[in-house]
């Protein structure tokens, strides 16, 4: 994976990567580490060497365990800085610079990670003011740590695949369990006699992912009618399960403790939703379709998108290429690369700007949406997919898309 | 809550703060939306005004549930923005300059948040070039927010209270499941004749925080013998569970979907752990009282970390006031607010230039330890514990620290 890394910062003429924050929150210095659970590190990544981690001394174990190049500020005199008792800030540009004056570290440098707002922009201020010489590079993304991160090594693909193979054992479980519910009055009523809200079915989820090792964040989305209408609305715990009405189940776990992600939704119903849901499934199935046919290696990332649009425009629904700020039809973009982040490049997006191809070894969602909010309902169907080295694509996603087809399947 | 904010705000001389992220990953934001669900927001508050959250047009229904003021970039002008197909960090920074204008916004101003390093620092160093008067003011930590969020409410210590009679609950069902093994050749084994794996004891507590409405992020640490004296390891799955040996369980589970935490720790035994570990044991509660003792409304925070630090130097162990770099001993300061974050203000440390006070209102950790990989263990004992309005110390915790105390108790 690193070699990659260092072709491309070969390219753009980079010297040195310095990566700031924890691998949980950020995928870049996930990367770099390559898995190790450490908290907070400071990363140097000179091109050519293997990226070296500075963490903090009650994790060393974690950071030799991994087979990093690791230390801890105490081997750039952290003790004596903080003795200064200099602001917080002062502090940690001190030992950043420390760090960089003893690895001889000079531009072109770019920046990487993820932190807090205020306390990051005044280290690098402070850092580059004092040492111009870093000669700062503002990377436009997609950034070489986030090109190198689209092109998933065998190893890569591997672990997603294991995470949608768990995934889809889950969505299995939901369905049949949502499946052997009676309908009454409208709701899904549970073989006890309850009914079931839509918190007992993420609860349900949530275990079952983690009994996998796999984590949801509490962001699963369960969006029965008008909820699944406005794609990102979590759904209501308390409210009930509705029969009769489309349901958005969309599900994106994480390897746990951080990792690989995979990302797929189905829409379900349980019972009657009606022509107008119906005929909206199948111009999603549509588009779906046409994403597809649209990608091939080296392809712009937007074109699987236009050509989704071009379907639902025929079929008569509002697009954004054509109403920018809609907030009904099909009112976001066809999809993303997956991988260490949730969204993360190529974005299969027609907006403006957007120059991401699809590369062979890029992992990425396709899923088409329509959302009328009024009408009671939204629809969505989301696959994961591979675009193999060979040039062909692979679905990682194996349930089907249809209500009724993913129904008969799981029983 | 928000009025402390405006009132801490009119002290520092702050007219605005303009926040980044999503509630999830800044505890900044999520104290900034109460809450509100939703993903990526650039949030500003105005001194005496309610905060103001853009927000994705996708997330406008959580938006709109949560109450919050708030709007969508399309207001702004972000789809001509957009069609200019400038490169991302120009239009992100055009878009932010858009808002602060239409909202007159003007200085002093604060950043808070937590994003990307990269972007962010492009897109502030972009907006300040443009907008001088924006008058940028670097707080040092405890920010405003900082403040604002370690004097805690009625509301949200209940929330807090809340998550540690679940933790509890876990602890007690962990620890039952432990007792009712067997020991073999050193180890402790299942009813059903397989040795315990450290794997299973994190997956059995996270399904049950699960079921609880908490989520340990894949985090907790089961951390037996040489493992427990890096204060930071988090066990390793594949090993199995040791007995006669001490095993740190540290907890520290958050509101499933963001919210507020609890950590506790407890050291556990099954059998006879020798006569160094129960020393040690014993020390850590002889500075687990000092700690408490030196805790007073409005006293240095470093003040409970020294009394600790004294108790464990004439115990005769290293501590980092003598040995700033020690990796043995008492290596880590005695505790450190807890809240949106797990790690907040007030920080319970000695460390030179800590200038937190204990204010009433305030919710923190004790918990001292003494760490000792080459001799085979670590040792840790941690509260969650508030310092009341009426300046009365509440401890948050119940159950006992001892080993045996807690087995006699869960059984």
């Amino acid at each position: 994976m690193l070699e990659q890394l260092d072709r491309l910062m070969q390219q753009r003429g980079l010297a040195w990567i310095i990566a700031l924050g924890a691998p949980a929150e950020s995928a870049d210095v996930y990367y770099l580490l390559q898995g190790a659970r450490v908290g907070h590190a400071l990363v140097l990544k000179r091109q050519g060497e293997p990226p070296l981690a500075i963490v903090h001394p009650m994790e060393r174990e974690e950071a030799r365990r991994a087979g990093l190049r690791w230390a801890t500020p105490a081997e750039y005199g952290a003790a004596a800085i903080q003795a200064l008792g200099l602001p917080a800030h002062q502090t940690a540009a001190r030992l950043m610079l420390a760090v960089l004056e003893r690895h001889q570290v000079r531009g072109p440098v770019s920046f990487a990670g993820h932190g807090p707002v205020a306390a990051t922009f005044a280290r690098l201020r402070a850092v580059l003011a004092e040492r111009p010489e870093l000669e700062h590079v503002l990377e436009e993304p997609p950034s070489v740590l986030q090109r190198a991160r689209m092109v998933k090594s065998e190893e890569e693909v591997a672990r997603i695949r294991a995470v949608g193979r768990r995934t889809e054992e889950v969505v299995r479980l939901v369905v049949r369990m949502l499946a052997s519910c009676e309908r009454r009055d409208g709701v899904l009523v549970r073989p006890g006699g309850e009914p079931l809200k839509v918190g007992h079915v993420k609860e349900y989820i949530a275990v079952e992912l983690i009994r996998r090792g796999l984590d949801d964040h509490g962001q699963t989305i369960v969006a029965p009618g008008r909820e699944g209408g406005f794609p990102h609305s979590r759904g209501v715990e308390s409210e009930p399960v509705p029969a009769d009405t489309p349901i958005v189940l969309d599900i994106f776990p994480q390897e746990r403790g951080g990792g690989y992600y995979f990302d797929m939704t189905r829409t379900l119903w349980f019972g009657e939703p009606g022509e107008r849901a119906r005929a909206c499934l199948a111009a999603v199935e549509h588009a779906f379709a046409a994403g597809l046919g649209a990608i091939r290696p080296g392809v712009l990332a937007a074109e699987p998108d236009e050509a989704a649009s071009a379907v639902l425009e025929r079929h008569g629904h509002p697009t954004r290429r054509q109403q920018p700020d809609t907030v009904t039809g099909y009112m976001h973009s066809l999809g993303h690369g997956v991988g260490l982040e949730l969204h993360e490049h190529p974005m299969l997006s027609a907006r403006p700007g957007n120059t991401d191809r699809l590369e062979p070894g890029a992992v990425f969602t396709v899923e088409p949406g329509l959302y009328y909010p009024e009408e009671g309902f939204g629809i969505r169907v989301e696959d994961t997919l591979w675009l193999r080295p060979d040039g062909e694509l692979e679905n990682l996603t194996t349930l089907p898309h249809e209500p009724e087809a993913l129904l008969a399947e799981v029983r």
